[in-house]
């Protein structure tokens, strides 16, 4: 009897994709204009979902409130307002796209779940660019 | 060739989170807000998805607007404009989280819906906060 | 040179709309369900605007950071996880309409936001179903 | 290591629901007002879900810009601001269903996209109708 | 102490922009993918505002349900799986664009509200373009 | 007669609010992490009002594709994947703050649109932060 629970959270962060072992030229052709040189930006939105049973004495699989908690403290206080290149240590050596971002944060939050809980995690770049994992 | 067909519905109830086995200190360390003994709500929005082979004379796999009318009598007319705890009989002796409530409609529905289509339910308590049931 | 900012936010609330001075049939007519005896909720959205020049200083009218707080100070505190006609004194003996709450929400922030600040206050009630005040 | 990566489109057009064997009575009953003999229409909205092992090099599962040029012009070309029935060859025999048009829009993407890539479309018929192919 | 209540419905119609003192070629440069000769269509959101004083009696500027019944009748009824070109005679001699939809909705609606109240109608022909009438 | 037609748009793009005038603790003090050195970034959205009598042969105030070029060419060509401090002329002597960008974006757009035609611009920066001009 295993239920999903899902919150959705935001982040605002700017960005810059590029493969320094490339010439500037083959990461223009790559990237475009993902590729701007003095970075450009997203408001990110993240889904989080965690599966498991249900607790008979609260009804909650985790409570959604601890679960908002979990993500600002080590997801969100950790990117929001940031420069993922210059400013976090995960993306120095690592292209922040998409797919990248969002296999970071599911390691980050696997580290801090209980291992019995599933998780998944969603990554709206734009409205209508996202992606997730893993993938089911 | 099996396709999924959702249909998007929404009902407004009121609910509290409360276990009477609890002291009132338990109960509020444990649900704070949503503790408040006299009710709060929310305007829930309730995806069901089905799952089936389409029908090779109409193209549905279950006409939507069947699906619809399954959801509203059987779901929408008990829950809308409610109480959930006091005036339903689902939730007299079971706690109305997000979690119980999404059990509780599957299992409403899945009475009600052909056996050979499998159904899924997402329930949105707030946009931020969701369920799924089952988990896939 | 004026610009409006605009910020939202949303609070989660019980209600139930009734008349004292009328007959529970008389209720029932007008009210429908919303006259539910056991109250029923919404997720309200609101929307806030203020008007006024930006500052040369900050390039802001009024931070949206500050106006969030101020917001969350004097309406999400008094109404959030409420029930608006047993939890608060605002309707003790007003009936929480969408159009009286928007009301009310507007002379509570008009109290605390500089007076050389035009207001307007926005509540949705549902996706579908919402106020302004003032009209413009 | 497979991450998801999906695109959200959109199309404006024109159907009718009508099975050419039955008499216009039993169209009628089974297809109420979707049988309007002069058509109606829609904004489908459009989500296209590739699956795959992002590249070392680019970070990419497949750039989502590349994804975007594919469905506009295998899907968006042929569709957009068309009569389904009278205007494509793919619905002049099939019911335009939003079952029936998922798995058209599959069967073209499957042959565009690499074979090692799996392909999920979810197709917004409204915001409230929606249909998902292959159902997982 | 005015305030102005919104109610938000939709319908699906398909249309077709085509000016029939002029050239097929010149129909096709001015109205491109718009002109396509069997039509294509769209989900057409509608937010009818409407103005006045609330009732002391019960909080109401006008109560959203009737507001609703008002719009379905007289707006949906006629519009809603339609092809406003063929099947509607309000189109039959004007161009159904959003701006003639809008103000052919106004007018439609200003005959069945109260005059004292004022009216406002929204049409979103998709999410990125709608149109407002009158202007304010 | 006048209607008001409407478009949404959107660009991504980094920037950081600093006063150089200011300490950098004065500038922490008062933007927050909206100071951060090494910029954060969004995803805009924007609309554009344009307001004026609808053209009889048309039925068009200003066709929303021509709007849509105007906005891109002169808009998002120059905002979109940009660094708003370092790339763009106009903002590198004025604090890109919602309220400044939607007033350079409106006169932008005042050089290029018929001046009998009024225009009105609402920039989001977040869902829930945006800002309109002019005020109405």
């Amino acid at each position: 009897m295993k239920v999903t629970v899902c919150r959705k959270e935001h982040f605002n962060a700017a960005h810059r994709l590029h493969n320094p072992e490339w010439s500037d030229q083959k990461n223009q052709l790559v990237f475009g204009k993902c590729n701007n040189a003095n970075y450009h930006g997203h408001n990110y939105d993240l889904v989080v979902k965690v599966t498991g049973e249900p607790d008979e004495q609260t009804g909650y699989v985790l409570d959604m409130k601890i679960l908002s908690e979990i993500i600002e403290k080590n997801v969100l206080d950790r990117f929001d307002h940031k420069n993922l290149n210059l400013d976090t240590k995960e993306f120095k050596n690592l292209i922040p796209t998409a797919e990248n971002i969002v296999i970071v944060i599911w390691k980050i939050l696997r580290e801090k779940i209980d291992k019995q809980l599933e998780i998944k995690v969603i990554l709206y770049e734009t409205e209508r660019n996202f992606v997730e994992y893993p993938s089911n």
